[in-house]
């Protein structure tokens, strides 16, 4: 098996020699922002979405790229040229760059790494995910930095709890999970999604405009412990997971996922605009 | 001038080749932990204080070192006898290493790197820092990680304001600056420093058995910013800097330090000390 070529600093070179300087502040402050985007029948989804966001996420965290966005998108498009993994992830980062004095930001330093992704079991999207509360808010959580200290640290007491994944909450208002943004559907259909004090997801955008293009009521707002509690259905939105139905969160049961659902509706949905996205790229 | 050497995976190589495979957690989601500490005369000062938290902070974070305390002793003191840098820093990095699916810990890698440095201004320790609040509670405290991103991100609001650092707090309560802790004198002549919510620094301990051994009364409490606005002194310690003195925060003035102040008192005191641990070690 040959290795995937990755980008970095400006050369195409095999994955395990890809590396970054000890001195980055990516390495000794966490000060690295990314994005990370799925590949399908050699495609890379909203890609447009996603260099938007990364160029935003870099602005705000005042990493300047040499990069055009045109360029980049051809960088992405001759990776997968040569990497030939037709189902895969694409990850761009951008760090601090070498600081001499560890603090000070300097010439920002640019990696693009691709790697074969295997999706979700059939059955999680049927039986779907167990969420389990815990109190934090992500730092700085409208810019998609490489921040996961949390996430991970969680782990072992995510999976002690019996859960597939993380919902941040505060003072009982949730706001998303790690690396999925968090929708409940009311008793009269409306789909409602947190709008601060998260990251807002590619996925999420997508589902919005799917909502509104199908007449389905879609509120931005707060979601309580309690509007769960009232809620008929909970799911969850990623790049990599597509829509994955909520079958629990804490002791609030929803079971599996029903076909007449709106989460299995906006799922098929959601599926025909990635085909949609994938023909018009071919 | 050549430059220093770092020890990187069992290996002394120059700090320019020191690199991590971009794969690796503490790049790709900010999980790594380090310790810092002050190097004088060749002297690792409190080094076992420091090898004590780092250790502590590894096993936190679930992180296994493969060397034992007095294993990495040794590392460091071969590094300050190869570099020969005699006032220096080392940065001890452990990270949560290259992880096939980019969540999983594996095996950490190990990082010490040395680097020169500079110590503040005489003038600093006369006329003291400005400290700005803000808003903040960095997340798991009590270990010391590499999450300086609201840190950085901050810098430029720091100096907007005309700060020299932050100081973080949440609700009025105060707890630490970014990378020293804080502390303050009542008319009463205590020393009163957080107890929670912050990493217990070096310096801190070592100004703690001060106080004990010389008969000043001190006491480990939340501060509000209403005790800043009755204290009489205040002043942060850290591993670079020892102790100086603080002389506003926000609108609350101090002005410069006075000779006869506690601030002045303890800074000789520890001052002391540390000519202690260098005559001690060699």
């Amino acid at each position: 098996v040959s290795e995937p070529l990755c980008f970095i600093n400006g050369d195409f070179i095999p994955a395990s020699q890809a590396m970054v300087p000890v001195h980055d502040l990516g390495v000794q402050r966490g000060y690295c922002i990314f994005d990370f985007l799925r590949v399908t029948q050699n495609v890379p989804l909203f890609c447009n979405d996603h260099l938007e966001r990364f160029y935003r996420s870099a602005k705000e965290m005042r990493l300047t790229l040499k990069q055009s966005k045109e360029e980049l998108k051809t960088v992405i498009g001759q990776l997968i040229q040569k990497n030939q993994l037709p189902d895969s992830g694409i990850r761009i980062l951008l760090s601090g760059g070498a600081s001499p004095d560890g603090y000070q930001l300097v010439q920002p330093a640019l990696a693009i790494i691709q790697q074969p992704l295997t999706p979700p079991a059939d059955e999680i999207y049927q039986n779907g995910y167990t969420l389990v509360t815990y109190p934090h808010q992500r730092q700085i959580p409208h810019v998609k930095t490489t921040d996961y200290l949390m996430a991970i640290w969680l782990q072992p007491w995510m999976k002690g709890k019996g859960g597939d994944d993380i919902l941040y909450q505060q003072n009982g208002i949730v706001s998303e999970c790690p690396r999925s943004n968090f929708f409940i559907v009311t008793q009269s259909n409306t789909i409602v999604t947190p709008a601060r004090n998260i990251l807002k997801g590619i996925t999420r955008k997508q589902l919005l405009e799917i909502a509104a293009a199908n007449g389905f009521a879609m509120e931005e707002r707060d979601i309580s412990i309690d509007d769960i509690r009232r809620a008929k259905e909970a799911f969850i939105g990623s790049s990599t997971k597509r829509v994955i139905p909520v079958n629990r969160v804490d002791d609030i049961e929803f079971g599996p996922c029903k076909d007449d659902s709106v989460t299995s509706r906006l799922y098929d949905l959601f599926f025909q605009k990635e085909k949609q996205a994938i023909h018009d790229a071919s």
